[in-house]
């Protein structure tokens, strides 16, 4: 293996990921196994089913997660270098990912609650800025990628991550009317994300050339 | 190291990986030390051999969790390429892996309920469904494997991979008729995946060549 | 894949980066989502904001940890071997950071007790001095880095590494004097490590020469 | 970055870094925040003072652990090839491991109880033992090893990876004499690792050539 330079991408990644299988997998123990005993066993199907609020939260924190990681890996396909600052900035970024395991388990248990929406988009807000100011720091004068990475993949990519936190106000300022239709509105944001788009072609036009 | 592409394989097996060992490492945390003092210290070591339903479901899940970690290993073997499509698909496999010691403990707490042996194998079919997913989207039309790979391997593998929800599928039929049953079964299936099996040779032969 | 040698620091950088992930990401569970129903779900905005303190320890003992993953990579820039014993002054200074959850959970919950302000500073002291160890084993007479390392870089990384053992020990200095005032002081520790100084110009010029 | 055979030791590795990274950082876990307020915080103090058993279960399992990474790394020096057989030997070997922190918890618990003695040595005799298992396996007719491995080296591992089992069952044998002096020796195990020894000079030989 190459020697790798003490400021060099690697170890960010092998760090992200490590957050993010770690988050993904607590996500589970927010849903306790119900304890029944004697003739309360006859409960159980039922105390099962009355987990389906935790088990949603679980499906769309996970899916959450998985935007993220998966637009943390597409930025660092162009990604060539770090520096002190760099570094610090994805500490930012993975503070904030590590912390929607909490606000996962605060709209699971508080779904009907205005204060539990607008933390948690509050949180997904602040994922997406840190998520952008990673690729603004990397790319503005080409900081840490390469000089001929042209400014339309740059603008493309910049639109994407920034789309998020846009959603994510507007669920906020919808909750101030109505909490079901915030609801509605974070269960659909992650699909902006998971449906191939314009980026798709940007990614895999670089990789076949 | 070499530049790699964005959207290659190397950070889902590095997340796919940590979601299996941190899996595996927490499923100790199911079995609670007991809590005794005074006289009842002399309880202890038959406190301790009652935890033996907890110690089963511990090396069972352990077992299960391994076998999935290595199907997905063996995957990547022919896997080249990846594409968005094929993170999210990955990403699900993870989540209902990430599931997987919900259902353990709650296999481990009521063993004779019917309702926990049929969650506890719906949860191994819908893993190894997605991991046949995984298979599939990357084999068909050879879309993220080399052009050479052969349909016979393919096939070999496909066939193994469905053996497993198939056999859960009939734990749970089984299940309807006789729990104990059903319980032997799922303590049984694993072992189709340990034995040494025909994918094997094709392995070796492939590493050899 | 280059072969690697068995006591080479790949796998050394692999489990540090394990182990700060999994801190980082276990400190968000010391933080409880707090329970209510009825009439008292009103007080959720009260009992969230009550949570502040909570919050803080959270953001400066990730911050902490990012301060000491970052130094933990930066020296590994230079080192290229390892032996049985620098294994082992690596493994002394994990124990030391896996213990910072507890001592950042402690200082949290009792912000105005001398002695957790006492035991959170010699647990970063103790960070500090093993950092400190693993630096001064690998660079006296150049063990296991290179030759023709130069001495003032050295120089410069140890004093900043040990600058910061030599500010937490003052903080348990002023504690004994006021509370309040070393808090002040630990808050303010991580930003001598955070602006950027004259250890990234040697690192960004050895990685252009 | 080269192809990988779908069964090569990348991947194993990977896993047992990422279990024995979760292993040792939840070690901390173990170990409770004492929760006084009004006039008992005064005996803050002293409550942290008395969590001294856990705190030496914590640093005792932290180099237990260590001692038996260090052992698997070091083997892999050596092991080139990967088989289904030898990924579960690893698997049962991580099974093993994955229980230590429930045995550490219980020895810091009731140190005093010769159960606890038996069920701790126990379990460090079946991860010792599945660690040769590994070894041998790899090892024996040159399975997975270069065939120029010489058979010295071999036997010298091999001394010296079974000396902790046969330590362990002498301190299981002991506790039934004393307690006490069974714990002087599980105390005492890990220095037969940590001191420099014969296996050193095989392991730097071997790289200089």
């Amino acid at each position: 293996m190459e020697r790798r330079s003490g400021l060099d991408t690697d170890r960010v990644e092998t760090l992200a990921d490590g957050v993010f299988a770690i988050a993904m997998t607590l996500l589970v123990f927010a849903i306790s196994v119900p304890e029944l005993s004697g003739s309360a066993l006859d409960r159980l199907p039922m105390s099962l089913l009355n987990l389906w609020p935790k088990l949603l939260a679980y499906v769309l924190s996970f899916v959450v997660l998985g935007v993220f990681w998966i637009g943390h890996h597409n930025q660092f396909f162009y990604i060539r270098r770090a520096s002190r600052t760099f570094l610090w900035i994805n500490i930012l970024f993975l503070m904030f990912v590590a912390f929607i395991p909490f606000s996962a388990q605060l709209l699971g248990r508080y779904p009907g609650q205005r204060v539990a929406v607008i933390l948690y988009g509050l949180n997904m807000i602040v994922v997406g800025l840190s998520l952008y100011l990673v690729w603004w720091y990397a790319t503005s004068s080409h900081r840490l990628v390469d000089p001929d990475l042209n400014r339309a993949t740059i603008g493309i990519a910049t639109r994407r991550i920034l789309s998020g936190p846009v959603a994510y106000a507007f669920a906020i300022v919808v909750s101030l009317l109505s909490v079901p239709a915030a609801l509605v509105i974070i269960a659909l944001v992650p699909l902006l994300y998971i449906l191939p788009a314009r980026i798709d072609r940007v990614l895999s036009g670089v990789r076949r050339s």
